[in-house]
């Protein structure tokens, strides 16, 4: 998930997003000015959260005109929904370690690593913050996660496959229970998200795996 | 949960809140402000979310001065975590069903049962948004989650002792396990909390704790 938010102009833009503001032509200029303001945009949500965004302090950081930034993008709701489309086109591929136990480690490691990161930890609460307060901002966090799991799914199919787990096994209900304890300790109880959770999260979740919980109904 | 919020001055107030403010002489009209108050604050963070919160609203709509909402709580924050303090103190007891499964899952569907509630769903989601926003408010609802789980161990502890799960299982570990996927489904995919997910969160964390996956360290 790190990576995800890694900035880049190489990555074509999936047709789906095509009507996203500020994707048209990418690699171009639209696309220079969407990185420099969805920069911008990441800064401010970790330094002072998505209540204090300010869409003219935003253009001024991205060194871009007040007004693109409010042609294209509207509101602050705007510039949350639109950075949630990138850090989803930005997803990093699955792992593929040859086993299950492996690949939900690093899959639980990566969102360890995203939420114990100062700067990326502040931008999740942030946004988490923000679908909190507002349904647009809930539907494109929503739409972030199904993109997450959809990539990380074959890692459970496979897994199915090689016999490691029942056949049948939901994929996404089996990552959302790796995932799920991290999230808890991180938005509920605000608890150190240590190796010792993480590690415990993978187990749980392919104990119950394994005796058939996560099975599609 | 839902009865955690449950208005009532019957209630004595615990000695280490003893120093909270509006929390002197227990059934008195400090109570009684207190009371006001705090129904007032819960009934503006479900109509219209944490940072929307006004001291002066609170204090007319609790028919309260102004200069004693200032003066007792401070802030919204001041608020908020007295909100927190009232609703643990408020907690339930924890069921008794005489089995494991039965506990596990009154306990889920009370979580269930309270984030699909329309106002209790949105005085959580509030909380939720101001733990991620405010330290204090975080650290409130931390002690909120600690006093619920603390309140829920003792029907972990007696499943052990009858040889339901492995002795030496952590209860506040399976517990978090159980209601992890409500909340991960309520903060972070808002997806609906059907009856399934309940059953499922239940069925696999107990799956996970007979396999040990919830031992001590």
């Amino acid at each position: 998930m790190e990576q995800e938010t890694r900035l880049t102009e190489s990555q074509p833009v999936p047709h789906d997003h095509a009507a996203t503001p500020g994707t048209l032509r990418p690699g171009g200029r639209t696309a220079k000015v969407r990185r420099a303001v969805l920069d911008a945009t990441q800064d401010a949500l970790a330094d002072t959260g998505f209540h204090a965004l300010n869409m003219d302090r935003i253009a001024a950081s991205a060194g871009v005109g007040k007004t693109t930034v409010y042609r294209r993008w509207g509101s602050p709701v705007g510039l949350v929904t639109d950075l949630l489309h990138d850090m989803a086109e930005q997803s990093l591929p699955a792992a593929d370690t040859g086993g299950l136990t492996g690949d939900l480690r690093a899959n639980a490691e990566l969102v360890r690593d995203t939420l114990t990161d100062p700067r990326m930890g502040a931008v999740f609460r942030a946004v988490i913050a923000a679908a909190a307060c507002d349904e647009e901002c809930a539907r494109a966090l929503a739409a972030f996660y199904r993109t997450r799991l959809a990539e990380w799914a074959p890692v459970v199919t496979r897994a199915a496959a090689r016999g490691e787990i029942p056949e049948g096994t939901d994929p996404v209900e089996l990552l959302r229970a790796v995932s799920a304890p991290l999230y808890y300790r991180f938005t509920i109880t605000h608890e150190e998200l240590t190796g010792a959770v993480t590690e415990r999260a993978v187990t749980a979740a392919l104990a119950a795996a394994r005796d058939g919980a996560f099975l599609r109904e």
